[in-house]
């Protein structure tokens, strides 16, 4: 880590950003109010750290050891200036603000109809944002994958009534992509472009979704420690793209005999990750419990935990969906939702920079 | 299950217990306001249910499959009336009623000087029960096991200033059992026996304990499904004792890497055990977690999901504590947490008992 | 699945994939010597079964439950004739037949030398298939990631040097594609294209990788289940590639404190799926264990486990490797290893398609 | 640790103790052939080695870290002599020596004609120890839990059949002891006897067995690391009890979907625990995997992993038994089994204590 005098030129920068290059490493530039720093992405034991120290215009050049540094606490409070954490920005909406932010909609975008109509009760429940799966990862080949698998023109179809129905209804969109191949045309319709459990160690398409600069919903996957969530998140960071939502959604069971719940939500991970990031995390409780009967609990549960928002598979018909019927709440259970997690956010507001 | 009539008289509930030993298995009568339900204790599919619905008294017969039927909602439904719910009663203290209870103290009891000071801040803080280690299960033989380790004399004494903290200040008292040769000791001075995560699994030592008759705080292994761990508190119904808080403390985290805490704490247990079951379920973030930092916010998470109570780690000066120093919170600490998890039980408690 | 009549012929069948065309599934024709089976892909439940039983041409048509259908024994049992197990041929070398194999390598390519060098060692040693990575998956960013990752003409070049190892010393050769963009490329050069653990899940890039018609060495990920695993190699199978060769590389540990190895190497694993499967498995143990001085122990076991090979990393130099030094074994080490195997591939051979 | 001198008298080691007990820890004194050592059992932070070292008759006197000592292949060196690797002995049997050892008999006693059967059974197949199960834990209060539940009467009465079946056949007999109070008994009638999974943590059960100086059999519990594992070992040894076999049962299984085997057999332990410990270590296949059809692979496996032994259930008619029917093997699959082992035994010999 390199970081600037507070009167750093840019050509200072510049030199500094050169001689990285020189070592074989990249650099990452983040200019804060105050001052800039500059993170080293590679292997920073090839960095001869007296030398950088040396250079015009540098005020401190040090080693940080962590596997996510372009991320932590330590990196982000020289730039985010006061603040030890970072506000992703979608429009008006603000991901990490005062306010919890909701995400809502149908696990798979299935009609037109159908997308509109949920938005339509989303919007009045409470929600900032519409979610609606048009390519969705299976474990099974043998279901239905969303229609951006049916075909390429079915894909951009959906694609376009999702942004119809946030424009409709004053909704930012978000939509998962699977693979390499449908980032572009996912980013040209969706507001934030999500990557999903599965797809977590995905590299290459964490890379390209980076790189589109649309703010990105990344979930942990269910076999991933924390250490590695945040690591891999590092990747997105590594191109440039901090605006990073991360998203708790369950991990693996344990113990034997019979599952209650789909995924055991981990929500001591949310004050963890807030200790040793600036970004933001919510909370999806659908895919975590896969039980509409405890999603009210769980999503009270996540905010007191200190979410920053949460993701919530909502229908007007729950046993009308295609994928996961049994995970979806209905309308007036997302406003019922909405509203004591709103409460719950404001008790717990002045503790929420606090341990 | 055999459900007797309304006015079923007491002979006709000794003959259809007659009739269940006379088929090698034993039977749990339970006496509810408005009638009486004899559960079976062994394998059921030896009974001819058949004859025991033509028995005098017996209004119905019938098999329940689950490996917990003793403590299932559907067993507790027909006994304890209107209510879903148990409370388990100590003093006027009630887990489970409309109140949260908090149950907080050092993890081992190391002096007179240190409980009764503990316990006064206990006290001021809001708490209702004093918790205090004397006989501590330990990873290692190398490391400290509580007082009760060090001999028979000081682990007598350290259970006397228990009581003497508790009935000083006005908190009842718990202390956990490890062995089944401290089960009657333990039982002449504390109102609760804890049998503590390493024990879950210990049917001779959860047999000896419910026949003390006291109420028993059962805490989930850390490697057990909720249904093995509703399975092992059935052991403990099955000797006639239904007096059991369970207690939900953390399970084995999953994924690769540095552990950021001691165990995941898996908070969607509440709501889903408290589906399953009539009893009572509270939740102890301290050895959960492991760390000071994270107790508030997984305390309000805790309540948020539902929970009657807590149990938390405190002490006067966490630093100097010999046994789990880094997860003790302050006095100050615990009261802003009691102050802040009554607010938030109160603001779920209309949608306490729906999903 | 629509089983034809020995004497079926091409229209019948033609026609037969029609009418699964016309209910909205896909159909996997195998022909094996005796007869044509054609596998469904999609929810079955939208198939008149009754319907296809009655086309001409058709001896029975009936559904399969498991997820995994079109790689399952009863599936394979009808096309594959005699032999219940799929042997994968590459060149003269038979995967899954009465030999063990063998396949050795670095982790990394560094360099033509080092390529060269470490194919004449695995050739001397026995090998058969020379393993070569050029798209590392890594966890962390700031990690070499491969000559593949440094640009498309170091990518080129090194899977150049691969071929050019394997055809001097006349072994197949196996590299590992990352990401979809990865995979025309390393089809032009490599016998078989590996799927990482990290990949298992990555349904799109299964599909790219499986079009190539390349056998395709698939990984267990880590924190999949047998059934998952089965369930997403069906992927490749619905795309018409059957030469899937499985292996098992180790799963998350359970358990606190600290980890000996880097997985758990899941050697029931074996047994289990040739039961379930005609796929071939074979085991990786140094990424299972992480750990030189297991490799032996844990090759001799694979073995006697039943598995059809392993791929083991070796290094003439194992501290000089820039990537898992610390798991690769020496040319010697990999010859002892080899020779061991082959003992134990023979005494238990007779059982091998026994319990 | 406190190395005595080669000469040291009873004198100088007897005044090494009394020095240790003044500091608040106990002793463990191991006499070697050619030396005394003495572990330290506490907190070793409290001893100052600089005034241990001065003490006559001492040769060196320093700390080891690791939670497991006095089971450490370190501590076992200096009083193994030569050997790394301690032969525990039941009679003329020899654990851990240069023959594997095998076990086998019913999961659950049931009748003496069964157990005499089996035992006759067993030794013809060339199995050395007879196991059978008087006090079974289960997971459920409503199964079987063995005679030794229905009575102390019953129970002395199977405990002398497993007497009278070892004396017959020549076998030496095991037995698993659950509870406290049945420990005096059982060690009336077993030559060795088993502390079962589920209590591995139970460490007044350890220290009651260790005490009655019987040999041990010390399974691992499936929710429990290798270093856990180790460290309540060490419970054991602590009180002076080094005979202590350690048994490989399978740990909790990782991943999502239908369950193929009852726990994953974590082979890779075998060779990790030979490193870490002096102790010998077998493995229990029919727990582990709890099918029938995988016991002869996963018992290959295990010898070829280096086990010294297997603890198999066998019945002359699986089908017929009341507990566990589905994982237990005839005798003729025994025989076999022991004879495919034995080769594979003799094979892996010379690398036995290489890597």
């Amino acid at each position: 880590m390199i970081i600037m005098e507070a009167g750093a030129t840019k050509e200072q920068v510049e030199h500094v950003v050169k001689e990285i290059k020189r070592f074989g490493l990249r650099a990452d530039v983040s200019r804060g109010e105050f001052r800039t720093v500059i993170g080293l992405i590679g292997d920073e034991r090839k960095i001869p750290f007296e030398h950088f120290a040396a250079l015009p215009g540098v005020k401190e050049a040090r080693m940080i050891e962590t596997p996510y540094k372009l991320i932590s606490q330590e990196y982000g409070k020289l730039f985010e200036g006061e603040s030890e954490h970072r506000i992703v920005k979608v429009g008006d909406i603000e991901i990490g603000g005062d306010k919890p932010v909701f995400i809502a909609g149908p696990c798979a975008v299935e009609s037109r109809e159908q997308l509109l109509r949920i938005a339509e009760d989303a919007k009045r429940a409470g929600a900032h944002i519409l979610r609606g799966g048009i390519f969705k990862p299976r474990s099974s080949v043998h279901s239905f994958q969303g229609l951006g698998s049916v075909g390429w023109q079915e894909a951009e179809e959906a694609l376009a009534w999702l942004r119809e129905a946030g424009e409709r209804f004053d909704l930012a969109v978000v939509t998962e992509v699977r693979g390499e191949t449908q980032v572009d045309l996912a980013a040209e319709y969706a507001d934030i472009l999500q990557i999903g459990s599965r797809n977590m160690y995905n590299q290459d398409l964490l890379i390209k979704v980076a790189r589109t600069k649309k703010p990105v919903l990344f979930k942990r996957h269910f076999g991933a420690g924390i250490e590695e969530f945040l690591s891999f998140a590092e990747y997105i960071a590594a191109e440039g793209n901090k605006d990073i939502i991360l998203c708790e959604r369950g991990i693996l069971p344990v113990g034997k005999g019979k599952s209650y719940t789909r995924y055991t939500l981990d929500l001591a991970s949310v004050p963890t990750i807030q200790k040793e990031t600036y970004l933001p995390i919510i909370v999806d409780p659908s895919h975590a419990t896969g039980r509409r009967d405890l999603i009210f609990k769980m999503s009270c549960a996540a905010i007191a935990a200190g979410a920053s928002g949460l993701m919530v598979e909502m229908h007007y018909n729950p046993a009308e969906a295609l994928v996961d019927a049994q995970q979806a709440i209905t309308p007036e259970e997302l406003g019922d939702l909405i509203s004591a997690c709103q409460k719950i956010y404001q008790l717990i507001a002045p503790g929420r920079n606090k341990n």
